[in-house]
């Protein structure tokens, strides 16, 4: 009662672009053939927008099918949490004057051994987030 | 080199049960007129089904427009992580006897105030999950 804090507040788009930075891993959503998938990713943002290398698998074809994504990253403990939202566009990187831009741009922590040789960015059509604490006396009834 | 396990390793069906039994977080992938959108949800395991409630929003307006959704549930630290993916069916619950059903079956976790009056059950069709440990030793040319 005392706390003047809301419980959920919306993030604006500089508290959004701070959280990418500051993140690493992230989940991607693709939508081939109107079929949802979601893949986890590591990720690194360069300027305002978003990196990530990929296989010849089934990112790629579904991209190839449906270059719109959503891309999310959160974080959660027992008093509340965060979440970031990006809806975008995702291009493969062709040119190997947009491969080295993408290599020099951002610094990408070393991973699972697998060979990624593709660099997909994501351009942002826009960036949503939102914050909150977790109201633990409040009833089932109104929740969840 | 002296560690037997491997780095990634596909999790059997039952093991993506227990993780999806053990959660209440994930989130919700979408794909509403060839759009995808991600949505952070809480959750329940019911059975071989998920629960979530929501309110007359987004997420519903999509669902009404697309049932196809993805689900994915995660968790990583420093040494590795594993992620399931759930890919299936979402339903809005209508009936008094299926939301009386869905009640009783879940015990779900008081969470932000916010009225959220509709019952989803998504029912699966596909269950996926993997689990690997970072290779912190690997090169960036072969990694992410």
């Amino acid at each position: 009662m005392t706390d003047p804090r809301p419980l959920m507040e919306t993030l604006d788009e500089q508290a959004c672009w701070t959280r990418l930075q500051n993140s690493e891993f992230g989940r991607l959503a693709t939508a081939a053939g109107g079929q949802p998938d979601i893949f986890p990713i590591n990720y690194a943002a360069s300027g305002r927008s978003l990196l990530f290398r990929t296989a010849q698998g089934t990112k790629l074809a579904e991209l190839a099918d449906n270059t719109a994504v959503a891309f999310e990253i959160d974080h959660y403990d027992s008093e509340g949490g965060w979440s970031v939202v990006v809806r975008g566009d995702a291009q493969v990187l062709r040119t190997p004057a947009e491969i080295a831009d993408a290599e020099g741009a951002v610094s990408l922590r070393p991973w699972i051994p697998s060979v990624k040789p593709f660099f997909v960015r994501i351009t942002p059509t826009a960036v949503s987030g939102r914050r909150f604490q977790f109201d633990l006396d409040t009833t089932l009834e109104g929740t969840l």
